[in-house]
């Protein structure tokens, strides 16, 4: 066992706190990028065995670290935070839920994340280097998000193979109970339903066919997590939670009156929806760059960034380029070149004076 | 192109009447079984792509074809099934709705069916000899069915590499309903809700990750065949739903009131459920047989079927060895070594009086 202190002159420094499935894949993802890489967990016999898996080159706390990844269970990333904050250097997380730690935390050096990305393995053992590669990653800066800590942060992530979404934290909380956490439920009370059902007709579990199998899947991932999760983002998700039943209830309306036009209109948007669901792989294709001179101050980033997430454009690459002749600076902002001339009328719209659009 | 009529003497003939996904991998799949295969559609461009496609030798009708297949839309089935017994042979369908199929028809020779098997490839292109490898194919059987046919329908199936689950029509309808079409409407329903909110922040399809892929899945489909299954299994469909409404108003109830113990015995139980999801894989290991006297008359064969769904144990293999001194026969079944001693009990426990367990 090597301890921080180990770490050779110029190799850069990270920490990891809570090295389960995402903190070990993080630290595997970041050796295998050069980094020294210091963990601690709450469980020692889990520490042991992240050393073992070479997720982490130490075990404890390593002062220097430039930046440390916060990957406990939610209701305990206040607090880790914090503790990490005190010793120096930017911290961000990794929670599935943002809007309540980000207010706990309160500070210009954190910037609140959450990769989109797991495994039907939970634990240690589970972890993977290669996790993050395509795997969207939003961050959750606010109007008190130092800029430099930011881009810093994106472009540790980025590194990582990661794409970035930036998004205000309570607007993160809203959209993952859309499309994660209320799911979660629904694929649990699914399978709950058939395991009643199970009961009494054994037989039913053997008509079990792909299609209930893939809508299951998350339902065997262990509960610990959506416990605080349903904790922590419960008003998003009763929101939620009585939209689906609201919209069950017309759905359920269409077969008990046999109104087969809008069955298949109601159907048919949600088949063309699924069939349209954005993937990486379309997103090849040339950039294109857009400079937009900027205060350099907090909160423009947020704003900015917010912007681009409510466009839908996503931020490919992103750089501060600071003026030498006072506080202003240079966004450069990298996108998808059928989205730049879009990205620049709205950025005029709010004030900005974006440059032309150019091919990178 | 080869009629009927070319089929050398001595090939096993078969018809299938209907020739999309099901239909047209039914033909592929007795293709290269050695059957000749004549298929009709009615779509004249569906059956030449067939044809071109080699799920069929021809098109047409077959008065010689020993069996059957009709894969049209459940609303057709009725009418087509009896227009192919009136030609004669045996008809078996793979409708994804049983007991209003069963009652239309009402023939002896008829033996409802429905294979647990699709791909997200709907149609003729999307067919393939090898889709119900491994896949269950649920048969209904009723009091009226001929003990002969249906052996008959159950050998050709088998050969297909299906495993079969009788049941009785209604029961099906009951349990599909649970596995299959209310599922399909729950993921239609959380596709569509995430539709209404990406119209306002488009960046919610950006978070959309495995679990939620997976689970909307199915709502990638064609809407059609969902139209006559919501139509033919209003009943059992409606019942779900209700079920479903309220599990998840119970869910919502957990969450709302933080009572988070209730919330993780309930995805504990459905975690423990998905993980148990019985798969063919694990059916590995002998067999056993059980032989059975019985009677040779219709209905005998549903009710040892019907009983052995009970206890959800599958018939791997069955017979009926006629007596050559009367109108008794044996019903020779292969199941699980670990379930024969379960199933000579229920049936002596029914009357019946069947041998020793002996391993095959």
């Amino acid at each position: 066992m090597t301890s921080p202190a180990d770490a050779p002159p110029g190799v850069r420094r990270a920490a990891v706190v809570g090295i389960g499935l995402i903190g070990g894949s993080i630290g595997l993802a970041l050796r295998s990028r050069g980094w020294h890489v210091t963990g601690s967990d709450i469980d020692p016999a889990r520490g042991e065995r992240a050393l073992e898996l070479g997720a982490v080159h130490a075990l404890g706390e390593d002062p220097d670290a430039e930046i440390t990844f916060v990957a406990t269970p939610v209701g305990a990333i206040p607090d880790a935070a914090k503790t990490a904050l005190a010793r120096g250097g930017i911290v961000t997380d990794v929670g599935g839920v943002k809007a309540p730690v980000v207010a706990a935390v309160d500070d210009p050096l954190f910037v609140g994340g959450h990769p989109m990305a797991g495994s039907e393995q939970d634990g240690i053992e589970g972890a993977d280097g290669g996790l993050f590669e395509g795997a969207t990653w939003v961050l959750t800066p606010t109007l008190d998000t130092d800029s430099e800590a930011y881009t810093h942060v994106r472009s540790v992530i980025r590194s990582l193979g990661a794409d970035i979404v930036a998004l205000p934290p309570d607007r993160h909380d809203a959209l993952v109970a859309v499309v994660s956490h209320v799911p979660h439920l629904a694929a649990a009370t699914l399978m709950g339903l058939a395991a009643d059902e199970a009961r009494e007709h054994p037989a039913v579990l053997r008509l079990v066919a792909g299609g209930f199998r893939d809508m299951t899947r998350i339902a065997a991932g262990q509960p610990g997590i959506w416990l605080d999760i349903c904790t922590q983002n419960s008003e998003a998700i009763l929101d939620v939670l009585d939209r689906l039943g609201a919209d069950l209830a017309a759905m359920r309306e269409r077969v008990a009156t046999g109104d087969l036009d809008a069955l298949r209109a109601s159907l048919e948007r949600s088949r063309h929806a699924r069939v349209n669901l954005p993937s990486r792989a379309e997103r090849a294709g040339g950039l294109a760059e857009v400079r937009v001179p900027v205060p350099d101050r907090p909160g423009v980033l947020a704003e900015v960034t917010t912007l681009l997430a409510e466009l839908d454009v996503n931020i490919e690459d992103l750089e501060i380029a600071h003026s030498t002749e006072g506080p202003r600076g240079v966004l450069v902002m990298v996108v998808a070149p059928d989205a730049c001339e879009q990205v620049r009328m709205a950025l005029s719209e709010r004030g900005f004076r974006p440059s032309a659009c150019r091919l990178v």
